[in-house]
């Protein structure tokens, strides 16, 4: 079964009711990954106000927004240890490292495709959180030894943070140029994303695939 | 008239009170290499969750220390453009990147050391802002127009928060490796640390010197 995400997540793939499924077998990996995410987001985001002094638009705005992927990080890590795992050394999906491949190298397009590439990867991980969430609640419903409250609230929250930073990065790279451009560049970059996802390997990561979905 | 600072800061040498005085001369300059300095402190600190996932006791409070570094470029940024400033390009002084060269490159000696290095940054810090907040309480008394409520109200919160930074990085230092020889090298490195600051050039920085002090 294929779920639709909401048009403003701007995805031009979408992820299989079955991908939620397949990763309950494999939750522990798949927290420790996500705990790798948010720890990368927060960077990436601080990693751009170094980049960028000379937007000082971008300053405050990736300040709160890597603040927020911090705290996520934290929360992910507790309820990791909660569950017997331990935060450590975990190969990433090639995702990321593919989708920012895809940045072009002059300015100020190179600093309008990262903020709409962290877009994107904010709204699959927006996707990614709504089909495991789904897949736990169902899980939860049937009594699931590994899935309890706080695994279910820990993604819907999130999924609805991610769905604001996605917000926030297009707002972000439509300051840094004309709107028409920038929004023409997110739908290509979108449709780059959708193949790079669709090619990532069989994975127990958030932006990966596994078997059979 | 020299300023002795708390021991509990492990620092060697002492910032004069005069520097305190003479940064009032160059308040905007100062203010946004703070901005600086706290993004650069939480860049750090996210920096060593990156290269040390293998000692997860550092995780959960690098995590936390960055998001109140990140608090704290936030609200430095805000005061900067509420007196006409801008957050953008400003080279540092050389002062970390000196202090930093001390550290041994074996592990685990080198993530003691960029730890304890770290501990010394904030310290200095402290020991900066205690002077700069005094100075600032003067010249409001004096009714200085550059010196309000909101500008001596940050230093006197952020000079604690430092402090308390320093203890958490000399803690987080000491369980890495037997106490008595991580205390030994903070008295090593604080003696370097006293060596740097002192060579580091006229400069409007935080870490660094003016003219006459």
């Amino acid at each position: 079964m294929i779920y639709a995400p909401p048009p403003m997540l701007h995805l031009h793939a979408r992820t299989d009711l079955a991908w939620g499924t397949a990763a309950l077998a494999h939750l522990p990996e798949i927290l420790h990954d996500h705990a790798h995410c948010e720890k990368k987001a927060a960077s990436t985001a601080i990693g751009l106000v170094f980049r960028y002094p000379d937007h000082p638009g971008l300053a405050l705005p990736l300040a709160a927004l890597a603040r927020e992927e911090l705290e996520h990080f934290e929360r992910v890590v507790v309820l990791l240890r909660a569950r017997g795992g331990e935060f450590g050394r975990l190969p990433p999906s090639p995702y990321a490292a593919a989708l920012l491949s895809a940045c072009r190298t002059h300015e100020p397009a190179r600093a309008i495709d990262t903020l709409l590439c962290c877009a994107l990867i904010e709204a699959r991980s927006c996707d990614r959180m709504q089909i495991l969430h789904r897949a736990l609640v169902v899980a939860r419903s049937q009594h699931h030894p590994a899935v309890d409250d706080d695994l279910v609230a820990l993604y819907d929250d999130l999924l609805a943070c991610e769905a604001r930073h996605h917000g926030a990065y297009v707002e972000l790279a439509r300051t840094l140029g004309d709107r028409a451009a920038v929004d023409a560049r997110l739908d290509e970059l979108a449709v780059h994303e959708a193949r790079v996802i669709a090619e990532a390997p069989v994975l127990a990561r958030m932006h990966a695939n596994l078997d059979g979905t």
